[in-house]
């Protein structure tokens, strides 16, 4: 038997994982196309010259493009008024081959995001305009049990379950410790594993000793925010490390002067997990491919109706 | 020190802490009256001549009169229409002296559940109509992450962490094991736990060794419907004992031919634990008086406005 030292966690690549999937989702469109004629439609919209909006929404549409999803490009003037903007979804909600509407936020000042987001179709609403998100927006003022995740989260959240699944690790009756508890991750998280029958235990900023519980844990959801806090001597040999965590840490032999570093020791990590995700480069990765495979859910739906 | 078969845990008494309550809401309510000339009013309505939502309903308005909560009893017939008992509804919402809009379940089967309670206005909605219904009923065909809770077990959800603060618990740093992940009472109550900074492990039917981790616990949660599955060997010394549970089991000796226990055997508890509920009489009694909390807690915000 090998050392400790020489012991190498399995890599779990978000990357490639993330590619292997849009290459299914590809796969999938090519049949929709050749059995119906037709194609998923995702309407990106955008409003204002935000430069990290622009971002994000390119990286979007050129997902789309690499896997055959029609995007159909919405750019709007920072000065668009919510009424126009709310027209401009109505539109897009009774235009028959788009079948997901995603609104890049924020939006402007001017404008109530609740109310825009709240008029895209259920149908439609590939960002997964979630069921609290709704109830939320609809009892405004009063504080519910739980707050609802973003988009991203949520698409990010069952990304760390498909991470799981597609390295070949099961969930069912292992101990899963969810380390944070913010409503944009760690709580969404811990209830998506509790559904796939893990025992899950969330520690939290409170937890008095919270390597006591990450020592006995099979599978590690890493979503603190707080870099490199999970040591190596805290994960159990063998377990399955997710990290979350997306840090930024001052690294002057950069030219940035900073790099991103996960909520796990990396570097320790490998010698004793079983699996563990890289930061970046793990978890990020599957936000879109979750979001390509929403639109494609969305239209199959549509389209085999 | 006693040895331990001389220990006996304190029982939290349930129908003490719920008359506590009672007691502290029928002073705010003379209170209320003292300084505005005006007292909560609850709205409960029941459809129909069901034999247990009668008696649940003239219990709920026994516990209003008790604590100088005006009851308006609407008592309308099995064939109401859904149309006359919805303009009920609104007409309760406009009256200023009903304060809370309670409808007793289930209705007939020629009414939509959810459309009348979607007609309750939101500041009287007394039963903790939660944003997560409201998701739902608006996302319908939609499954959502998490499922709504009943009013019923939000009440003793709350309730529960009422018991363990009137006894003088701290839940703050705690290790909590929750012992079923039911949306009813499993899931609420676990998600409160960790909102008041406990640490907290959900464990259930898929887990392959729970009392593992219930042995590890400061405070045990039991709502697994499973009658006395928590052996008092599972219990750490010195833990607190809130059993959820009600179950039914066949005791001949009784002229109903059964009887009521927890989802924790009392007994042997009482040998180990620190503070335990009996059942009946433990989380039970809570629930009437979190609702009058609630109705309160309404008439204050809309009275003292």
């Amino acid at each position: 038997m090998a050392s400790q030292s020489d012991h190498k966690a399995a890599i779990i690549d978000g990357k490639a994982i993330a590619q292997t999937i849009r290459n299914e989702i590809a796969e999938e469109v090519r049949h929709l196309w050749q059995k119906y004629g037709k194609v998923p439609g995702l309407a990106v919209v955008i409003v204002g010259t935000r430069k990290d909006s622009q971002s994000y929404v390119s990286m979007k549409r050129k997902a789309c493009a690499e896997v055959g999803i029609k995007s159909v490009d919405i750019d709007l003037p920072e000065n668009v008024s919510q009424d126009d903007l709310v027209a401009k979804v109505h539109e897009l909600n009774a235009t028959s081959d788009v079948h997901g509407i995603l609104v890049q936020l924020p939006l402007p000042n001017h404008i109530n995001e609740e109310k825009v987001l709240s008029e895209i179709s259920i149908e439609k609403d590939v960002d997964g305009f979630h069921p609290l998100n709704v109830g939320k927006l609809a009892m405004k003022g009063r504080e519910p049990l739980f707050l609802p995740c973003t988009p991203k989260a949520r698409h990010s959240s069952y990304g760390c379950l498909e991470l799981l699944s597609r390295s070949g690790i099961s969930i069912k009756g292992k101990k899963a410790v969810v380390v944070g508890r913010s409503n944009i991750v760690g709580l969404p998280v811990s209830l998506l594993l509790l559904k796939a029958d893990a025992t899950v235990t969330v520690v939290h900023s409170r937890t008095p000793d919270p390597e006591s519980f990450i020592r006995e844990a099979d599978i590690i959801i890493a979503a603190a925010g707080q870099a490199m806090m999970i040591k190596g001597s805290w994960i159990k040999p063998g377990a399955a490390v997710i990290d979350v965590g997306t840090n930024a840490i001052d690294d002057p032999s950069r030219k940035s002067g900073y790099r991103l570093v996960g909520d796990v020791d990396f570097q320790e990590a490998c010698k004793v997990a079983g699996w563990v995700t890289p930061v970046p480069g793990g978890v990020g990765p599957m936000t879109v491919a979750m979001l390509l495979k929403n639109t494609l859910d969305g239209a199959k739906h549509a389209i085999a109706q």
